[in-house]
């Protein structure tokens, strides 16, 4: 099994009620590699850097065996930065500053010896971008990918053309309401796979997450963290501990899928925890399967029905 | 096993995108009272009405068995009425007008045959005569109360002193923060624990339902429907088919509380289907456990851990 992860590579300067990094490690396929990285490696990671891109973040992704021969570096440029400040409930945040730089006209070449891979995970980049990333592709088992308000809004005709190529789509409540103008998230979960994907999963964040296929609807809790530092990448992080788990155990059934959102609702529970990959950086494969089995507990009952 | 419910009796003028009904059987007594008759019968209601309130009204109730002993009739006066909009997205209403009338000066006298009840379910009311009406009972087996933003903002004195004779104390995510000024619903949840209830369950609407004690915490999914036509009295009705489900077990585990949950989610999903009390009519104990299972499959997943 083989799993490519597509998207940004960045550095982050995140404020949150709790403290403050500045150029820190982040960016979609960053999180989505190291989240997946503790299920299968080598993790394959195709994006772009500049010449600042620091040698300990080149370091970091080499100890989570992250393959980064599809890493362009322009030593001329500079790395794509992202500043934002949350507020204190954590639901919402603010960007306070954008510089796209090199990652402004990021054309992924995906490598020969990735253009082969089975699991395919598009971070969340310009839907023509997915596009032609997909297009480099030989036959991928299975494709998942991630979108934004900002390619709803703006480039809609051209995710619609994208989404039909995506396998299972994963997005957000708002971005989901957003993209099929419907109040109802059940209705507007259908009306996603009338688009396309055969499976949506809708993050919720603080509320869990929801699984959607034509005839199935599995919810999963979120995980009752008390404390949380940095909500930065918990989607990324959850999109690359579910596709992480698919491609570990090479079983697209419904019910393995079921096992994969909450794996991915692990990584991205364990994501949260700390500042940028703070957290990411030496999670034991006990501690993850300690975190799933409380999952399970969190929503268990016993089906005892009186008559 | 008795089960005395408290609170308002109401005549409702709802609108929502799906219509329009004027002068509908509402109140969080007659909510909480008509679910749990699906547990158990007969429920104790004790509550006001005025000289106006419909006999078909006093038939539906009789009709389900509720015992209205302590329905006090005011003759000379009018009942109690609410009306209000909800938006496209059903999650904020506006109150277009509110007629306390006779509710407005409500002093529950607890009948003598009631005085022994083992089950209390105290609806929405000034968190004061929550407490006077707790004065008029024996030894209750289980208190469980409800509250809003307007005892929390205007009677936060009262409230806390009555919270701390409530078993289980049942609000939404809202008023939980509200509460204990608490961002983090977890840490709410906690802090409520420490203001008195051994046991928080916290509504989230359409995110489904949170239980909280010092050592436990349970996930409940939400239905996932597609229409809801009017959500008026889905958290009483949660609150009836909680506290019925318990008062019929006779079981105040943790676990038989679980599914106390499960019941209370079931019978709000049921309420919303249609305006006012008209799905709670009639409803089938099939039909009941056939959404008991579903909410099992909802959230089920097979605990296989790769190692």
């Amino acid at each position: 099994m083989s799993l490519l992860a597509v998207g940004s590579v960045a550095m982050d300067t995140i404020e949150t009620p709790f403290g403050r990094v500045d150029n820190v490690l982040g960016g979609s396929a960053t999180y989505i590699a190291t989240a997946a990285s503790y299920f299968v490696a080598p993790i394959r990671l195709v994006g772009v850097v500049g010449g600042d891109f620091p040698r300990e973040y080149i370091d970091f992704l080499e100890s989570r065996e992250i393959d980064l021969e599809g890493l362009q570096v322009v030593k001329s440029g500079k790395t794509f930065r992202w500043g934002g400040r949350y507020q204190y409930d954590l639901n919402t945040r603010e960007t306070l500053f954008t510089e796209l730089n090199v990652f402004e006209h990021f054309n992924p070449i995906i490598p020969p010896a990735f253009r082969k891979s089975t699991y395919i995970c598009l971070g969340n980049i310009d839907p023509e971008v997915q596009r032609k990333v997909l297009e480099q592709i030989e036959k991928p088992r299975l494709v998942v990918g991630d979108t934004m308000n900002f390619w709803i809004k703006g480039k809609k005709k051209e995710l619609l053309a994208t989404l039909k190529r995506m396998d299972i789509v994963i997005i957000n409540d708002a971005e989901a309401r957003q993209l099929t103008e419907e109040a109802n998230l059940i209705k507007a979960a259908k009306a996603i796979i009338r688009m396309g994907p055969k499976m949506i999963i809708i993050k919720k964040g603080e509320h869990g997450a929801l699984l959607v296929t034509e005839r199935t609807i599995f919810s999963a809790p979120a995980y009752p963290l008390e404390i949380i530092n940095d909500p930065t990448g918990a989607g990324d992080a959850f999109a690359g501990g579910f596709i992480g788990w698919i491609a570990k155990t090479d079983d697209l059934s419904e019910e393995n899928c079921k096992r994969a959102v909450i794996h991915g609702s692990a990584l991205a529970s364990f994501c949260v925890e700390q500042f940028s990959l703070n957290r990411l950086k030496d999670l034991t494969s006990i501690e993850i399967q300690d975190r799933f089995r409380e999952f399970r507990e969190l929503s268990k009952f016993d089906a005892e029905v009186l008559v």
